[in-house]
């Protein structure tokens, strides 16, 4: 089956106390800065920080778990995004964000496993990824 | 700065229930099974489950948060580890694990971000990581 992960988003309370925090540590500095959104591309994967009621709102949970984050996981078109959707549904997942348009032309949605944790399954219409 | 994110590890109650649900969504099989442990090799990173009662060991947290989960950032070296340990000390994360070997040949700590974001430093010595 395709796919690849590409994001892990994680909530913080204050965006810049979270950028420093990750310079000091990891050296990282961030690629992008969207007002709300910052985005390290560390090798592999893109760590992205989110203010924390941003971050709810874009899971679509009430509240940002402390020690949560979101697993973005590519595939390769729509059609793929709403049946694994509806794979999860089936499966026992809650579905935090039904399927939908995203702002930046993708297709996308969230679910939570039965054991809490968020992924967004998540078509981009300018990335790869190889299909079945 | 040298490093490259190559575990995902989430806590489940439940180990095969895990399973079932991450193959049922993604079609992942797992590629080992240690008695408490199962790993998903998926591009790009290795999607760990572990039962939560071991997570929270591992981690040296008393209770897994139910959306928690553990990225391992690996380095060049175990001298490497411990500089990203004591960075992250000073820049205000607790240190959940202090550096110390494991049990297959590792060297590894695991912070906590003042957001509450679980990291493992680690150095495996059968892995090559670029230096600085």
């Amino acid at each position: 089956m395709s796919g690849r992960l590409t994001f892990v988003t994680l909530p913080v309370a204050e965006l810049e106390a979270g950028v420093e925090f990750y310079h000091a540590v990891f050296g990282w500095r961030p690629s992008r800065r969207p007002p709300a959104t910052v985005f390290f591309e560390v090798p592999g994967v893109t760590v992205a920080l989110m203010a924390a009621a941003d971050y709810s709102r874009f899971v679509g949970v009430d509240d940002a778990a402390p020690a949560g984050g979101l697993h973005s996981w590519n595939v390769a078109s729509a059609a793929e995004v709403d049946a694994l959707i509806e794979r999860a549904r089936q499966a026992g997942a809650v579905i935090r964000r039904e399927p939908a348009q995203l702002d930046w032309g993708g297709w996308a949605g969230v679910i939570e496993s039965p054991a809490g944790h968020l992924w967004e399954i998540v078509w981009n219409p300018r990335l790869e990824i190889p299909g079945d």
